[in-house]
C-alpha cells in the first residue's frame, strides 16, 4: 500500500511527524519513504510493506498529509501501474523530461573506438539537432578474448566532446559497480560537461547485486535492458530491484529476445511489448532496433530493416530509441555490420518523426471515437 | 534458371515451338512451363530444372521469344526474389489486385457460428466500404472434443450473404482436400456470388500433401500462414510447395510464433518479418494481429494491443490484414476474447489507414534522401 | 465418465441391452462404445460424453454388466490416465505386445533408397534377433525440390524382404490418407508377409484430418510423433484425435523439439518427458535418438551421442526406440549423417540392453525402499 | 598455441629461462603462464596469444623444456579440448579428485534456513557416507521482495556443522565479489573445517565482471551453471572467462533451459549435452535435476521425475549431481516443492549408483566392440 502525501510536505513538519508516528505503530508493517524532487514540486510516498490487506484504504486516506492511497498488487510494487493508479511516470534529467509520453533518440557508437570517431559522431548529432547519444565504454563480450571496450580511459574525451557539441545525456553501459565511480570521477574532472544514463545490458538484467548498487545512487537515471532469455515479467521484476533501492528513474529497454524463430534477424523483435510495458508499469519504454535486427538488410522498397523496426516501435508509442551509428562501420570494433552511417542520420530522424506523428494521430483518433461512442451511449 | 518470354506469346506460335524444341534438347534439363493470365497480358515463364550452371545466361537471352533470363538461387525457386529479379509480384482475383504494394483488410468472423452473426458482420463491412472478409467454416482445434466449425453446412448462407453485401473475397481456412470441392459446389449452388481465398493454417504449414493439392488448382488464391514453431525459411519453403505445383497466387501470413518470451501475448509477434518476406520472396505479406496478440488488452493511452500490432505491420508495408471481429464476442464459439466489436470497425479502419499513410510517407522520404545522396555523389 | 464392462460381454446379451437402454435415457449424454479385442478377452468400454458431473459414480457402478467406473478429467479422455485409473495400456499386434512395460527396437532405414540396402538392413536385423524395423517410403521434405521418397513403388519389395527375414512390424510414415490404401494393397499383393505401424511425423502432428482418417481404421497401430514446435499437452491432445475416432493402439514418439538451445544437436532432446507421457497417458512411449541428435558426434569416451540419448530414454523406461541405420550412410538420400552402420548394430543393441536393465534395477530398488518405508511406518 | 612443459620444471631453472627468453622475442605474440599444482606434480603451460599460425609446431616441440604442443582452435582456448589434445582434465580439492571420469554427489539445502535443518541435513549425509553438499546462503530471487538468503550470517554455523559431520566440500552460490571475502573470513574464523566450491548461478553466467573476479582467485574451485536462455556455446565461453583469469578448476553445470516446450517440467532438460560439454571441453559436467524438473511428480512406476532426470545424466557420464533435499519441504523458504526428503537419500544414492554402473558397463562394452572391430579390420 502506498500513501501519496500532499506535495512539498516537509519531513520536519508537524503533520509529517504525526503521520509517521502513527504509521510506525501499525503492527508488522515496515515503512519505506520515497522522496522524489520533480520539476516543480517535491513528491513524497510512504510505502507500507507487509500484510496490509487488513488496513482499510479509507482509514489511510483520512490521515493528515495523505493525498491519495494506492493499494498495490504484489508485482512491480514501485514501478508498477496499479489499479486506479494515475501517478505520473515522468522524471527529469539534464533539463530533459522522460516519461511515457515523450520521445528521445539516442543515436551513437555501440563501442567507443577512437576520439576522432567520437567527435565525428557528436558533430553529426549537433548538426542534426540532437542532444542525446549512446557511447559504449565498457563492453561485455561473449568471448574473453574479444575487445572489451576502452573503459575509463576514453571517458574524459567522450565527456569533453559531448560538452563541446551540446550533448546533454549519454547512455552508457556499466557492468561493474566501480564503473559508476569512474564515470563520476571523469565527469568531475572534465567539469560536468554532460550527463550519463547508466545502461544495464541484457546479460546483467538479473545481476541483482549490480542492480541494487545502481539503484542506491540517484545521480544517474538507468536504462535497464530486457534479459534476452527470460520472460517479460522476470525482466520487469529486475527493474523493481532498482526502484526498491531508491532509484525509480528507470527506462525499460526492449532489444529483442533469443529464439530460432527470429532468423534471419539477430534476435526476435519484441516491440509488440511497448504497450504491454507501458500498461503494466509506469516506466518509459526504449527500443533498440540495432541489436534486435543486427544487419543492414533492406526491404524491396529500399528501407533498412532497422528503420522498419524503429518505426514499429515508434507507431506504438515508444519513448526512446537506442540506435548504432558509426562514421566508418567497416572499421568499427564491435557490431559494425549493424551500424547506420552518419549521412543516414537525417533520413533516420525523419523516419522516426513520421512514425511518432502517426502514433499521435492514432491517439487523437482514439479520443475522437471514444467521445463519439460516449455521445451515442448518452 | 527462368526464361521470361515476350508477353502474349502463343504456345502454337512458330517462335514458341522453335524455342521449346531447342530447350528440350538440353541434356539433363527438365522444362516446366508456367503461364499466368494477368490483367492485361499473358505471361509465360519456362523454368529449366537441373544443373543449369553450365548454361550461359547470354545464350539463353539470345533465343527467340525470350525477353529476360533470371538465374535463380536454390531457395524459393518460383516465389523467391532472385538477383536482378524485377518480375512483378501481382495477381488479380475478383477484380482486386494483390501485390507487395497493395493493402487489403480482411475483417470477419474467426469461426462462423450463426447466419445472423454472419449477416451482421457482412452488413457492417459493407457499411464501412469493405469488400473482403474472413469466415471460418472448418476449424482445426487442439482438442478433438472442441467445436470444429460448421463446415460445409454453413457455406451456402455465408456465400449468399457475401453476395448480398458486395463482399468479393472471403478468406477461409481449409484443412482437407475435400473442402475445396465443397467450396466449389457451394459457390456454384449459390450462383458464384463471391470469391474465396483458401487459407492454410499454422498447423498445416508443413502438411505438404494438402499444399500440393491446393497448389494444383488455380481457381482460388491461397493465404499460407507461417508455421508457429518452425523457422521463417521452413515456412517460405512450404509456400514453394504451392507454387511448384502451379499456383503462385500465394499470400504469406505472419501470425506470431510460439515461445515463452511473448507472454502476456498469446504468441510472440513476428511482424518484423514483413520486410524480410518481401525481400526474400515476391509474395504479398499478410499480418494477423488477432492470433498474435490474443486478447483485448490496451496500452495506457487506451489503444488495443491488437491495433498497435496492426499498425506495426502497416507502417512496415504489410499488404493484408486478417482480423477477428464478432457482433457478440461473449457468445463466440472460438476465440471470443480476442475479437473486436462491430462498432469498433470504423476506428480500426482509420487506425490502419494512419499506419499505411505513414508507410507511404516513409517510402517517399526514402526516395527523396536517395536522390539527394546521388546528387551529392554526382 | 467411462464404464468398463465385465470382460467378454456380448452386445447381444440381455445384460448389455438392459444397460445401454438405461444409459441412452440419461439426458444430454451421448454414448460412445469402444470395443477392443485383447489377447485373451474382449474389453468393452462405454464412454458417457456430456456433462456427467451430476451422475453419481456409485449409481453407475451398480448397473448390471459394469465392472468399474472411471471419472475422466477433461484432457486426454480416452488415452489419458485418470484418477484411480488402473486400466491396462497394452495392445497386441503381429504377436507382439506393446505397453508401458515393454521395449521394442525399430532400427532401420530413414528412407528406402534401393532394394539392395533394404535387404542388407533386414538381414542384419534378422541376424541380430530383431523382428521390428523402420522403413521410410513417404518422406515429407522441407523443400519441394528434395527427394520425396519412393512412395508406393517400393512397398512390394520392402514387404517381401521383411517376410523373408522374419520382420513382423515396420514403422512407416504416412502423410496422406491414400497411403494407407497403398500399404493395404501392397500387403495383400505380397501375401501379408509382415505388419505395419503407421507413423505420423512431426510436421503432421496437428494435421487433424489425417489423424481422424488414421484413427478410423483399426488394422494398423499408430506411432504419433510429437510436434516439434508445440507444447507436450498439444501433442497429447493430437493423439486423442486418433483415439476419439476409434483407434487407441497408439504409441507416442518423442523426437526432440526445436529451439536454439539444443545446438549443436539438431533438436533439443525431450526424453525427460518419457515419464511425463507415461504418467499423463496410458500410451507406450517411443524415443527417436537419430532425429533428436542428428549427427555421429561422440563423447570423449568414444560413445556416440545417439547412443547416449538412447540410453537416457531407456533408463527412464522408454518402450520403443526408433533409430536410423544405413549400410552406406554416404549414399543415403535422406539424413545420412545421422545413420548408424550395420556393423554397429550389435553394439547398439547391447547398449540399449544395459540401459533397460538399469531401468529394471531401478524399479526393483524402488519397490524395496517403498516396502522398507512402509515397514518403518507400521 | 599451448606449450606443455616437462612436469615440475622450476621457473628459476636455466632451461625455463632459456625458453621464455626465446619465446618473448616472437613478434606480436603475448605469453601467458599457467601453473597448476596437481596431486603429484606441478604442471606448467605457456600460452602463446596472438597470430600463431605462422609458427611451426615442430619448431616449438624442439625447444628445451617443451614436452608437447597443442595448437588450439579459437574457441575455449584454455578449457577446450583441441585436436590431439590428451591433457588431463582433473583437479584436486580437499583431497577429492574432480574430472571427466569421476562422480560426486552434492545433495543439500537449496537455501539455508535454520541451523537445525542444516544439522539434520549434514547428519543424514554423514550417515549415508557423503562428503559433499550444497548449501545456499546467497539466493538471487526474481523479485526484490522475496527472501534473499541469510548471507554471511549463516556461514559460521554452516561451516562448523560441515566440519562436525565430515563434509569436505560445500557448493555455494555467490552473486557478488564480496561474498568470496565473507566465505574466506568465515572459514578462517571457524578453523577451516570444510571447503567451498563457488557456484555461479544461471542469472550470472554472463556477469563477466563476477567471473573475472572469481577467476582471479585460486583458493576455491568453481561450478558455473549454464545460462538458461543462451546457447551452449555462449555458456562455454563464459567458463573461459574464469580460466582466462587463471582459475581452471571449473565444473560446468547443466540445469535445464527455458522454453515453453519443457512443460510441465520447470525447464527443458538439457542433459543430452553431458557428452557434448565433455567433448568440447575438458571440464567435468554437473547436472542439476532439481531445478530442471522443479516438482515431485512421478512416473506411473513410482519413480520421481527428478530421479529419472538424474539417472539420465548418470548413464551418459555426468561427473557431479547437485540436488535439493530438505528435512521439511513444506517449511522450506525456497523451492520446497522440488526438494527430496531426508529419508529418500539412501534410495536416491542407490539410484544414482545404478545409473553410474550402467555408464561404466557401457564404456566397457564400447571397448570390447572397438577391439573386435579392430581385430576384424586387421
Amino acid at each position: 500500500m502506498i500513501l501519496i502525501l500532499t506535495p512539498n510536505i516537509e519531513p520536519e513538519s508537524h503533520v509529517y511527524q504525526l503521520l509517521t508516528t502513527h504509521l510506525s505503530r501499525l503492527p508488522d508493517i515496515e515503512l519505506r519513504i520515497h522522496r522524489e524532487q520533480g520539476l516543480e514540486q517535491m513528491l513524497t510516498e510512504i510505502h507500507l510493506i507487509g500484510n496490509t490487506s487488513a488496513i482499510p484504504t479509507e482509514d489511510m486516506k483520512d490521515l493528515p498529509g495523505v493525498e491519495r492511497v494506492v493499494r498495490v498488487s504484489e508485482e512491480y510494487r514501485i514501478l508498477g501501474r496499479h489499479r486506479d493508479d494515475h501517478r505520473s511516470s515522468h522524471f527529469n534529467y539534464q533539463g530533459l523530461q522522460f516519461g511515457q509520453d515523450t520521445l528521445h533518440i539516442f543515436a551513437g557508437l555501440c563501442a567507443v573506438d577512437t576520439a576522432e570517431y567520437v567527435e565525428l559522431m557528436m558533430r553529426a548529432l549537433r548538426d542534426n539537432g540532437q542532444v542525446c547519444t549512446r557511447m559504449g565504454a565498457y563492453k561485455p563480450r561473449t568471448s574473453p578474448y574479444s575487445f572489451q571496450g576502452h573503459g575509463k580511459d576514453c571517458l574524459p574525451y567522450v565527456f569533453e566532446l559531448a560538452g563541446k557539441y551540446g550533448i546533454k545525456v549519454i547512455a552508457m553501459e556499466v557492468t561493474h559497480e566501480s564503473h559508476i565511480d569512474e564515470i563520476h570521477r571523469a565527469l568531475r574532472l572534465t567539469g560536468e560537461p554532460t550527463g550519463v544514463m547508466l545502461q544495464i545490458g541484457t546479460r546483467n538484467t538479473q545481476n541483482f547485486e549490480l542492480l541494487k548498487f545502481v539503484g542506491r545512487q540517484k545521480d544517474f537515471p538507468v536504462l535497464l535492458k530486457r534479459g534476452f532469455g527470460i520472460t517479460l515479467s522476470e525482466s520487469l521484476n529486475a527493474a523493481e530491484y532498482l526502484a526498491s533501492e531508491g532509484n525509480s528513474k528507470v527506462v525499460f529497454g526492449l532489444r529483442g529476445v533469443k529464439t530460432k524463430l527470429g532468423d534471419p534477424h539477430r534476435n526476435s523483435l519484441d516491440f509488440a511489448h511497448v504497450s504491454v510495458v507501458k500498461r503494466l508499469t509506469r516506466m518509459p519504454v526504449c527500443v533498440d532496433p540495432s541489436h534486435s535486427v543486427g544487419s543492414r538488410s533492406r526491404g524491396p522498397e529500399g528501407i533498412l530493416d532497422i528503420m522498419h523496426a524503429t518505426a514499429q516501435g515508434g507507431i506504438a508509442g515508444a519513448n526512446m530509441v537506442l540506435v548504432d551509428f558509426h562514421p566508418d562501420p567497416n572499421r568499427a570494433l564491435v557490431d559494425g555490420p549493424q551500424a547506420l552511417l552518419l549521412e543516414e542520420l537525417p533520413h533516420f530522424l525523419e523516419d522516426v518523426e513520421i512514425a511518432r506523428k502517426a502514433f499521435e494521430k492514432r491517439t487523437a483518433a482514439l479520443a475522437r471515437y471514444a467521445s463519439e461512442l460516449q455521445t451515442v451511449a448518452a
